[in-house]
């Protein structure tokens, strides 16, 4: 256990990269954790002073106004000192490396580091060199992982179906790009989730999806059928133009999210989707604001799961 | 009243979208409140706890780094966590609708959204759709209006002649395109001001504007004959060079404030402009700078009425 | 004494312009102050209540994330509300002047600007117009100043050698177009440093550096022997193309700091360097990375001097 970087040699947390490698009882930790701060959130005096004096820095090396405003949000809610940095206009241009910037940022004796980074491994490369002191939250890097991503969902999940027993989920559209993929089916695998199917066309579904356990489906109704959680990712939009795959329209007759294709569910199941959306592209309006839909839900649970892992992380 | 979507069915300020509706109870309550924050802002701890751990958004979609910090330090100084969104930059880029952006933002548990957007209407199409305990401010629409500017004018003029009795109010300047102007206009008639006139070249002054009771001046020594107040409007740039106006030079000498024509109002005038300014095209520096000029003040002033309004809309 | 636009009439600091004129006493109880910070920033509350309420506001004029960070972290852990004005994208763009805007923030009852600008003077020229209760400090005016780098580096000096007595300090690199230079120049002098060198080439060496007491060296080898502190200047690349330069390759070969030549200095010999770095243009990265490298502590020091110059000037 002691080999994984995420964790210390006793097996606790000590950053969060990805969600592979890591046992159900960290997962499970922090979704009970989430759950306590979820009565936070819903306070007149939205704040715990868990995390005060504690400096959170947010590496924004690419931008997401979205995701940082998420994790800005969770670390006032922990009362400690947030510090936005958008270093795509910054040092980077001035010659200095990943590791300089880093090296320094450490210096001000930061207590976290939340990194959103166009490349692969980008936090991991920044965890292996940081001071023992200081945690490092992947918040979104390449393709690879995006693991509160999954983590709220697993909340959102957890929440709506009273657990991961018995469960079939179906992640639909652009696997092949997506971090949030990744994540999630570690994160569904790992919790017990018995069925995870994957849907989509051959273009955007990577091969060694396989190999995860999932399974692939192309034809959009027979992989939907009976399932519990449907899973939309977003289509991003410069896929669109490229050979990868039909127009967008071909796309929403295919694999959008329509109320027609949403029936061959299971009657109870919920409609995820990570954010921001295409409507009328992978997903339908009326299904992205009908009554199955839990996706404002999984907005407000996210906050309480960053909270968690923050508090975690950097609590004592 | 309870047709008012600014207003409780009880009668109770829940947004501030625009001024136009307002009743002058509101509009005073606002104002008295704003006088007792004065204290605090002079104060060396320029803070108070009324809104400690409530979240404030402010969403720019258009850039005014002027009024994003006069709202910011305002929340500050109530103890707000505040979170700034420049949205021109952001997830509005990637094909997610305004609603989708607010939807979003309203799950993080948001208290309060100040708003700013280049579109008239932008405020009250977001007040329409947020829950129950979110407030809106407006913070600028397009040609619409910008009440929290005209509430510190209002404050500034009751400060300065100890109410609005009796008074003379010229606004000067480039009315059509102005937000201040017509937020001005409703406030100073609901406060009961007897006499508001409006000064401008016919190309900028719009037609229905007699509609709302002021006398229209296109001779500005007329216009500022015996006035108590001047309220001068930016001339913005992207005019000057357009149809609807005569030179920077020309306008200068129809329309600029000088020492000389300001002579011809009431020898105790007041001079405001809500800046930025363009010192030498709409209004001389001897003037900017003199005696008579108020332009310093309302800036202090527009402090203390901005955490007068978010303390109305988010205190308890 | 009450002539130095930083000094009040009793002698105490009101601005921190520039360290040209500074009694060594000022500049020592700096140091002290920043001493007793060190242990703040080291506890897992990295807060004092010292500044509470106060408004401090970063005018970034010239874009610089690192140097904007170090004095919002350093406002933060003493408990200030902090705003950052980036104001290259802001009202200087809609015509207004620097005074104008420096008053309108002032008005916003402002305790303090912490000013960086691409024009030598610029922060002198706010403190003339900025109201008796606000300070300023200069983070950076053109090739002017930069002194809380100076500072730091000579709380890094006090720190490693236990004063400044009989010390030989080089300053090795682009002099001629370094703030932190000229400021590094006027600290070691005044805290009586007996022998400070400038090493670089004739066309990045100003002929008037030698009135300012230092001993000139265009050859490195000679300069560096013997010493006990190497500054390393950044190199900056737009120096590198222009005719004042040899090439990158031709430059490292004469004037970046080796294993080879930091051998010639004493054994002691610390090696600092104000980031970001250019690892083989300046300096090499075995240099950099080595035993006699103290840069990373240099940023720690200088999170405590800015918060020790704050509350210096802020504090009651």
């Amino acid at each position: 256990m002691s080999t994984n970087p995420q964790l210390t040699p006793e097996g606790r947390l000590r950053h969060l990269l990805t969600i592979d490698g890591l046992p159900a009882e960290i997962l499970l930790q922090i979704l009970d954790t989430a759950r306590s701060f979820i009565s936070v959130t819903e306070r007149e005096v939205k704040k715990v002073p868990l995390l005060r004096g504690r400096s959170i820095f947010n590496l924004f090396f690419e931008p997401s106004t979205r995701t940082r405003t998420t994790f800005e949000i969770a670390a006032k809610r922990l009362s400690a000192d947030v510090v936005n940095l958008n270093i795509a206009t910054s040092s980077q241009t001035k010659g200095e490396t990943l590791l300089d910037t880093v090296a320094n940022l450490s210096a001000m004796n930061a207590d976290m580091f939340v990194v959103r980074h166009a490349q692969s491994g980008a936090a991991h490369l920044i965890a292996r060199h940081v001071g023992p002191h200081i945690h490092v939250v992947n918040a979104g890097d390449g393709r690879h992982a995006h693991p509160t991503q999954a983590l709220l969902d697993m909340f959102t999940i957890r929440h709506y179906k009273g657990g991961f027993d018995g469960l079939r989920v179906a992640i639909v559209g652009d696997v092949l790009h997506s971090r949030v993929a990744r994540s999630e089916i570690h994160a569904l695998t790992t919790l017990g989730v018995p069925e995870v199917r994957v849907i989509g066309p051959r273009t955007l579904i990577p091969v060694e999806v396989a190999r995860l356990g999932v399974h692939v489906f192309h034809d959009m109704s027979a992989g939907l059928r009976d399932v519990d959680v449907v899973v939309m990712l977003r289509l991003q939009n410069e896929r669109m133009d490229g050979a990868l795959l039909p127009s967008a329209r071909e796309y929403f007759k295919c694999y959008g999210l329509t109320a027609e294709k949403l029936a061959l569910a299971s009657p109870n199941a919920i409609v995820m989707h990570p954010g921001p959306m295409n409507r009328g592209i992978e997903i339908e309006s009326s299904v992205a604001d009908g009554a199955q839909s839990v996706i404002l839900p999984q907005v407000t649970f996210g906050i309480a799961v960053r909270m968690a892992v923050m508090s975690i992380l950097a609590g004592n």
